[in-house]
């Protein structure tokens, strides 16, 4: 049985226990875009035969499915990114044009195993927030056809929330990957900038532009981001930086001021809103009110500032030479770029580069942002009234998201009652922050425990996996002594912003030795093969490599760092110490601990 | 005796041993200022009676000397930045405009007891590597009154050549912090972009300007960047980065391929140009040919492509209406700029983007760049024959250097035998690898064993000080077994880009013990207070914090990293071993070393 929501691990579970093969998913995959009720999902697929012919192939060979993280998954691409051999049309047939070679991240996710569907409609040239810019057709929400899809990537978010395909790329410059999640039911996962590859991808705002996830959950969308990410030489915006580390246990998360909380009428929305402010607190996080002030004036730069022009650098000579074959409101926005002088796009970055100042003293104040993602949802009727204005209505909480260098994860959030339309919420984290942040996002996803995309209800089937805290960059430690939470050296840790993780023991063959004459007073943890004691209480904290290098580097005589094995067999670095301090020392393994002996001291010395 | 050149050291000891006072010092520069043949050094002057009353302030608390880094030491800032008080007129007298505040950078020297003696004269807002470009006189070259000082930062270069200041503030977009330091054979620093506030700095190219340093040595001008650094929320353009370290013993150094080494004819400079490489592979450099090509490429975006235009945006509401009062050759180069676009200027940076990425590549091949400063020099008349194409070709070494984003440390390279003109080279680095730039410019500059400025030939005085690799953000490791040079695990050290630092001994305490059953062989280092012993050999490695983090995880057991004493008495992080471990080896304690020890046993097994 194949489940309604394409879920990897699901997927991957089925093809491991023979549920299904590859072949049985692309069959139900071909028959599911069949009779799906909407035309404009696509502007092109893969030849059937040829889906087909992969999924054989993948079949033939059996140590594939273990190798290949991505093993039979089907997905689908933005039609502003190149495959090799089919059309890039940006939603614009006159630009059309068939590439010799495929955008960098989708080579790496077709070389992981997954089988291109085909390519999804977008707001032509990724221009537009609401999914109705195209002369392929506006894909409609997947809840009720009256209303839109959002954008630009729009066929993206509807072919994973009508489980057409397990995940699908889109782009986001100003919230095309998050606002098309929210009305969808999806994750909706838009990296750092530079750390998905945007080589064979056609640019809106080339500075800006990024390559976006949509999945049915956090976990998803970090399998297909570990898998994606990575330096690419070929796009002059590929950037390499060292993971950063969110708290993800207790946390400040910044939330709208209640006069800030623009959603233009939409009550159920606001509620929602509030609803994701409660269990996210619930979760360890501590809502902290944001001046939303610089957050807005950096908006306000991406369609009304000088980076409007970046969209015209992109297309000017097809601007120059085919205007009439664009859509009239991309047309217009694009072309109200040529005004513009070097100086103001000059002026742009000076004004982006102070309001950013402005933004770095707010997020002194808390560790991620908890946004709406978009404040409502408009029906197509209502954005054809009003194709500039409503656009820019969905925007408000998107835009600045890029220009400030932000990762942003979009979660569903749950359901206005009356219109059973779905609302969804963003986490936004600092730049590198984004596998911590998926952490909290997939937390935050979880509480709402309802199913995902257009699986709701008696059908829903919550997201599967729990997204682990990032360890890649980060290195656990074990302290057994006077680094314990509490005791006196433990600031050496939290200055250096170690993060702890758990309380847990050594394996038994460990001693512990209370040495003498160390001030503060100090145990020497002992490993010694084949004895079998009762093990020693640690802790374990996670710090960055550079931290822990400052760290190890600080530790003076007669301790060191070596390696400690764990009760659960796990073997992580942890405090050791030279031999000849032992001398003098007192066993104190039979207490378990470094905690226990200091209370016994204590009472001693009462 | 004030020395002729007023290197901050001298001055400090002359301080220090009461030879004379620091209003003995200001009398003496007052008197220099008045005598000295050039009128068009200064755009204005501290007063006389303020500079003294400074100077008495200064002696009349005894504690301020051991206090004050820049005790009493006398300087002078470029005039397109701000003081407060006095009139900042980036040598546009229509454009003069008095602030209420000093620039960031001014602030933090004087807080460090500097005294300000003026402001000095400039190319029309900075634009321009010649010095002819102002209403206020060309400075001239102080060693020859009919050549040009070079510019834009004229006047401050030659104020300290003249030994009329102990070292100035200029400001480097297009290379005129370096240009003027080689035509009066001092040193020119050009710091990484935004590690010097330029808070208070008139614009030329907003997103490329760098405060500059000028000083007789790289030790002096060391002393002014480790105060005027630090990053300031007051200016967008400031950063935080970690320090790049370099190889400043043993390093690749890249050079002119013969056919790109362009001097105009200007043989003896050519010639000068082999003698520095010549003199930097004697220190341990190795030349690596670069090509040039990609540098070539970004250093014709800044006057030919759309970084003009930043020029433009920094005066455009002047521009508009007084350009008739602006220098003719500098309002033709900023007038260009009003006919860009923002598309334009998009454009632009994505080429820059591109570029950087093949300059990357080259940078792979070395760890720094020698280049000549300029290729040759000019005479003022020569300048104003052909004012725009002389000035363009003094900055074919210069002007890529801020667009790619290195660090670069001007140094004096000697004199043409025929005209008594110096000739300079500069040494390029990474962004942040400032400080270890200057221990080999230091190390090249004092290698061509002259005077500095125009203190040479019989009243040469080397520069005092010896500038030593900066250690911050390094962590030095001894290693005493398997990760020596040559043997099997020293590849995990380089592969982390670890430095060899030295090979050396352990103090007297410690013994060496050959493990049982390790693979590949190792010893175990114990240290034994109170025993006599050989010492253990050790070599030193240095290694960022992040890479010591990343060596320390990877340490298997029994081995850790704790703190070693070494025969100097230094106690730095090095090898440890758990006790259990030592069970069963053999003390080799006698031998000194794991190299015998190894000889010994591969001689037995033969």
């Amino acid at each position: 049985m194949i489940p309604e929501m394409l879920q990897i691990e699901v997927l991957r579970d089925g093809y491991r226990q023979e549920k299904f093969t590859p072949r049985d998913v692309m069959l139900e995959v071909l028959k599911r875009i069949d009779v799906y009720d909407d035309p404009a999902v696509w502007i092109s697929r893969v030849e059937e035969s040829e889906i087909l012919a992969r999924a054989g192939k993948l079949q033939q060979d059996s140590t594939l499915m273990a190798h290949l993280p991505l093993y039979g998954v089907p997905f689908a691409v933005k039609d502003n990114m190149d495959v090799r051999g089919m059309p890039t049309t940006a939603a614009c047939p006159a630009f059309a044009h068939t590439p010799e070679k495929s955008a960098s991240a989708i080579d790496a996710l077709l070389a992981a195993g997954a089988i291109l569907i085909g390519k999804t409609n977008l707001d032509q040239f990724a221009t537009g927030l609401n999914g109705t810019r195209s002369p392929y057709g506006a894909p409609r929400c997947v809840f009720d056809h009256r209303f839109i899809s959002g954008g630009s990537s729009s066929g993206s978010a509807v072919a994973v929330a009508a489980g057409l395909v397990a995940f699908s790329l889109g782009t986001d410059t100003a919230g095309s990957g998050r606002v098309p999640a929210a009305f969808n039911n999806v994750v909706g996962w838009k990296p750092t900038k530079g750390l998905i590859s945007a080589a064979g991808v056609l640019p809106a705002v080339r500075s800006q532009d990024c390559v976006s996830i949509f999945a049915s959950s956090c976990a998803d969308a970090k399998i297909i981001a570990e898998i994606a990410q990575g330096f690419d030489a070929q796009d002059p915006y590929s950037r390499e930086g060292e993971r950063v580390s969110l708290p993800t246990k207790r946390f400040r998360f910044g939330v709208l001021r209640p006069d800030d909380r623009e959603f233009f009428g939409d009550e159920e929305a606001a509620a929602l809103y509030a609803g994701a402010i409660d269990r996210l607190t619930a979760r360890g996080g501590r809502p902290v009110e944001i001046d939303y002030a610089p957050f807005q004036q950096a908006a306000a730069l991406l369609y009304d500032g000088a980076f409007v022009a970046e969209r015209f650098a992109a297309i000017e000579d097809f601007f120059r030479t085919h205007a009439q074959e664009m859509d009239p409101q991309v047309r217009q926005i694009i072309g109200k770029a040529s005004n513009l002088s070097a100086a103001d796009a000059f002026n742009g970055e000076y004004r982006l580069r102070a309001i950013a100042r402005a933004a770095e003293r707010e997020w002194e104040r808390f560790d991620v942002m908890l946004l709406p993602t978009a404040p409502t949802i408009f029906s197509v009727d209502q954005i054809a009234e009003d194709p500039i204005g409503a656009n820019s209505r969905l925007g408000v909480y998107t835009h600045f998201v890029n220009l400030l260098d932000y990762a942003a994860i979009a979660v569903p959030a749950g359901f206005r009652a009356t219109s059973c339309l779905p609302f969804g919420v963003t986490l936004i984290g600092p730049a590198f922050s984004d596998f911590d942040l998926a952490v909290i996002a997939d937390g935050l996803h979880r509480s709402l425990g309802e199913g995902v995309g257009k699986a709701v209800g008696a059908a829903a089937e919550p997201p599967v996996s729990v997204v682990e805290p990032a360890s890649r960059g980060r290195i656990l430690l074990a302290v057994a002594g006077a680094h314990l939470s509490g005791l006196p050296l433990n600031r050496e840790l939290t200055d250096l912003g170690a993060i702890f993780v758990e309380a847990t023991r050594t394996a038994p063959s460990y001693r512990l030795v209370a040495l003498k004459g160390t001030m503060p007073p100090k145990p020497g943890l002992v490993h010694a093969p084949g004895f079998e004691g009762p093990g020693i209480e640690v802790e374990l904290w996670s710090l960055s490599e550079r931290d822990f290098g400052r760290f190890v580097a600080g530790v003076p005589a007669p301790m060191g760092i070596g390696k400690v094995r764990l009760a659960s067999g796990a073997v992580v670095p942890g405090f050791l110490c030279e031999v000849f301090a032992l001398d003098g020392g007192e066993d104190i393994t039979a207490l378990g601990g470094w905690r226990p002996y200091l209370a016994e001291h204590a009472a001693a010395s009462d």
